[in-house]
């Protein structure tokens, strides 16, 4: 079943009213039409079946037949802090992460970072990023849609890690703790951070500064994961033992 | 370090011979020279650290220092059959499953698989997949390449999979059975076969008959997963529940 996604604003009286790009994807692309059923999120853990009862060229109207009882959103809210990379795999990682379940992403400039992003064309990767992270969560019928933060600095992480119950910084260095441990002996966390560096890895005196800060390193185990992989596998590792995936 | 990988019959009396394309991307692309470092493996779980005692054209010999102590392979042996994709998502499954520890992989025609690769095309198709995992092998430090096979159609796959200790088939619209309930009990599980269908799914058909030789379906979790990331999900918690990953 096709999945869209409103403002809690447009959901008046059990009738929900679906405005902008999306009317032209349902009437034109998708072909849909009164009496079809179509799945509806409003962003905040709310998803519904509906029936389309109007239509006009500004907005569809579908009626909530049902609140679907499946619950699509994990209680573990992980956040994403991913070192920024070359090319494309920001687009990747993005993608994969929404689908996976991340509830927020975060880029950040690191010593080692290549990428020189000027304010103008990080705004424009940042409105790129979420567009993906928004198709990502219709196609996977999420119920919200990750947030994907503007571009910062390792130092601003930093200050940010204090709130969450759990920060993870798998580093290649690492050899003793292990990430399974760090879970097993943290079943009770709700907020996760994951900090992943990017292609070159954190430089030393980045993870000294995350050690002073209370950020325990570990390893993901003997094989080298590249930026992108280490992301999407720490998700899916830490949503299968403390949250909903698998 | 670098990573290269050679036959057994290269390695004679504690000295390994790099011969073929390695020779030009040791000498020339990175410049490594006469007592030089470099990690070799043999493809068949050994790893060595090593160091270069002699260059040529022809080839490059190096002397075994020691043999890694740390165990890169997991002693969980998984076989991914991926119903075969559009696009260049095959290359990205085999790069991502290579670095996380797959072993083997097996592209096969299932029913609403719309690729139609002739069987020139396909032999073309093979040769670039196990190119992308000797690469990704390379990088990520390990000590086998996973063999990527010929195209199979599903009922090959069927006969195989009773070589296994465990097949895991997600499906979509399984409901009750989870993998990390099957992953809890089958503890003591080595051979793993996982089949995920191609971009529209496995049909009931095929799922029928599956089950008929005892294949269970199981669920990933509420959303919705891509082809090319259910492989990747599916793996990285396999190898986290029973492996050395994490």
């Amino acid at each position: 079943m096709h999945h869209f996604f409103v403002k809690p604003k447009d959901i008046n009286d059990g009738i929900i009213t679906i405005t902008g790009k999306d009317v032209k994807h349902i009437t034109r692309s998708l072909r849909l039409d009164i009496s079809d059923e179509i799945s509806v999120a409003d962003g905040e853990s709310n998803k519904y079946l509906t029936e389309i009862i109007d239509i006009s060229e500004e907005f569809v109207r579908a009626k909530i037949i049902k609140e679907f009882e499946v619950k699509v959103e994990s209680n573990i809210e992980v956040t994403l802090v991913q070192g920024l990379p070359k090319s494309k795999k920001m687009d990747l990682i993005t993608q994969k992460c929404t689908e996976l379940g991340i509830r927020e992403i975060i880029p950040v400039d690191t010593k080692r970072t290549v990428v020189n992003l000027k304010p103008k064309k990080a705004e424009r990767r940042q409105q790129r990023w979420q567009k993906i992270a928004r198709e990502a969560a219709k196609q996977s019928g999420r119920a919200i849609i990750p947030i994907i933060k503007d571009l910062m600095t390792f130092k601003d992480i930093l200050s940010l890690a204090s709130k969450y119950d759990l920060v993870l910084m798998p580093w290649e260095d690492e050899q003793s703790t292990k990430l399974k441990e760090v879970l097993t002996d943290n079943q009770e966390v709700n907020k996760i951070m994951i900090i992943i560096g990017p292609e070159g890895g954190f430089s030393k005196q980045e993870v000294e500064l995350a050690k002073e800060e209370g950020i325990k390193p570990v390893t993901l185990g003997p094989r080298i994961l590249r930026t992108e992989t280490a992301g999407i596998a720490t998700l899916s590792m830490i949503l299968y033992e403390l949250g909903d995936l698998g």
